[in-house]
């Protein structure tokens, strides 16, 4: 297990907070007034400022993306199996910045944050976010860091999304856009599983219609359900198969108590749930879920890819997992495709792994060293 | 659309009770004391009681498989697409009986009946039942019936599973066994699934430990949200785009009151959920998905499913769907092999469909044609 200490890590890191004070005006139409963004930064910007590299957080993601914010932290940030010393996005040659989004609930401004007109916490009135808010609001972040360009832009699944809306929607400031395990829209089926996600955190009577942050409360059991649910479509049946089988916790099959769990992927999926229920707010899962679902990369291009991706002028690589069923190969293929037609520079690879969608945060060797010989090639343009 | 006087329909139907007296021991140890069974048939038993087909119906099921209860029944028994004259399973030749099971919540005895010990409805306490109970319940329905020996046990999902465990519990009760969309027992991914079910309909606080009933409530809405999951699995990711796509339920994609459904795949999800949570009772879903959970065909056989089939001594027919990814083709190319292994008569056929789990259901005309080759070939040895 990795430590602080260890030399392939970024050791102990301290988050930052960087204030914007004026108004960001979102696609729904409204403006976000003065808003926090928390970040950390992993490595050092060279004097030309052409090392930068933005790391994008997926649903429930957030800033600290690597090393260890203590000496007995326990566990390392999200993506530590890519971003150190040595690994994929190595930070003895780049500048590594991570940021929780707006709307998250880790530090930046989001639904727990007091609404300055009302002075309670904005609760289920933050205003709707599209992926596009998300990708302003780190231009801004690029901005008062004094990064013109990113040396690439990284992101799996809802990250890869917005790595994608960074190319078309600020061309000049991005020269390698990462897409992994991303799609450039939900499927019914993505949707269907996000509506029964929401469903479960609004039916819990603790919600309040969103409300429970003035009533003290917690809609711990709704926002366990939702992330069961969620938990499910990251592991592929092989991933599950092999991690739990039809194991029992007791070694027999006998039926005992109705309530316990009987099956160690029961047991499993309950403390996933009431782990991530603890640690995440519900009105901000809400708000993700439905920027995903709003997500569409080439609705205002005429629905047609092509002619979307045409806006972009950097380099991509896009990487996909065998057997990922919440955003497929297929998936993947089809920004391929895309790019291709669109005279966008694109490497590509599917991956062979069982772990599914989760294998985009895994040391699957041939990810890391495809990953890596690829970042190496984007550290010598920058 | 058919009607009660259409050709192919069996016409008006009405169920009938049977009522057995001595006691039930169940798989759990304990024993079912007198308890009743409702069933319907269709067409005409021959003089030598050689024609009976026992149609085994699946989670959500029940007696009702074909016809109409009344002239102005709007909708047919749940497999009337299969059932009738001219259809595969043929009621101008053949005998089918269908039953509801122990545990359900449509007439036979389950957990809204009446506990004679209490005086009080079941509710929780019902005893846990495996699918062999069902068989068994089934079996006295024969005797009483005066029915020795099936010409065919058929049966979709978990209705495939109750055939297959009456292949080697009578086999001298069954000449063939049909087999749609089944599994030797769940995946772990299967297992999660209904374990997200039963912790929605637990989590709902209107179900009061199980004992709803006698607080005159109803856990509707852990009971819709447990449905929309189960649906979701149902239906393939095709099945599903090609229903609702992305489409809005406004036609725009605007993002509006964040409470109303916004895409039609969430109309639609939220819509069978309140259905299903109107027509089904809480504590039978529970119980139902248990015996799912704990079917495991081969498990007092030393996991061996070609020594579990040795047992048998029917014919079998084996059909699956090419995007069933609930129980998929893989899963029923197990159950062949078994057969195969085991030198038992087997007949398979793996369909293409878009449909995914559900596809058993639906005219599919492959699979239609199919199935009613096989029962001819049935009918002309009954």
């Amino acid at each position: 297990m990795s430590t602080a200490n260890d030399s392939h890590s970024v050791g102990i890191v301290t988050p930052r907070i960087a204030r914007f004070e004026e108004p960001l005006p979102l696609a729904c139409g409204r403006d976000l007034p003065a808003y926090e963004l928390i970040y950390e930064t992993y490595g050092e910007l060279n004097a030309q400022r052409s090392n930068a590299i933005l790391v994008c957080h997926a649903l429930s993601g957030h800033h600290h993306a690597a090393g260890y914010h203590s000496a007995d932290d326990k566990r390392p940030g999200w993506w530590d199996e890519c971003i150190g010393p040595g690994k994929p996005i190595d930070t003895s040659h780049f500048y590594v910045v991570s940021v929780n989004n707006i709307g998250g609930c880790h530090g930046s401004t989001g639904p727990m944050s007091i609404n300055p007109e009302t002075g309670k916490p904005w609760g289920p009135d933050f205003p709707p976010l599209r992926a596009r808010d998300w990708v302003h609001s780190q231009a801004r972040l690029a901005d008062y860091l004094g990064i013109d360009c990113w040396a690439a832009i990284v992101g799996g699944s809802l990250g890869g999304m917005q790595a994608m809306r960074w190319a078309l929607e600020y061309p000049q400031r991005v020269r390698h856009c990462i897409v992994i395990a991303a799609a450039m829209k939900l499927s019914a089926q993505n949707l269907a599983f996000n509506e029964v996600a929401r469903q479960a955190i609004v039916s819990d009577p603790k919600f309040a219609g969103g409300y429970y942050q003035e009533h003290n409360a917690v809609p711990s059991q709704g926002l366990a359900l939702a992330r069961m649910v969620g938990h499910i479509t990251y592991l592929s049946d092989n991933a599950m198969a092999n991690k739990f089988g039809r194991d029992l916790r007791s070694g027999t099959l006998e039926q005992g108590d109705q309530e316990q769990a009987e099956f160690q992927v029961q047991s499993y999926l309950r403390y996933q749930g009431s782990q991530f229920s603890s640690s995440f707010d519900a009105n901000t899962y809400i708000l993700m879920t439905r920027a995903l679902d709003y997500f569409d990369l080439a609705r205002e291009y005429g629905n047609d890819p092509v002619a979307a991706f045409k806006h972009a002028s950097c380099s991509f690589l896009v990487i996909s997992f065998s057997t990922d069923w919440r955003f497929s190969p297929e998936r993947s293929r089809e920004i391929v495709d895309a790019l291709i037609a669109a005279d966008r520079p694109v490497t590509y690879a599917e991956i062979e792994a069982d772990e599914g969608h989760d294998a985009f945060l895994l040391p699957i060797p041939r990810y890391v060293d495809l990953f890596h010989a690829y970042m190496r090639r984007v550290g010598e343009s920058s």
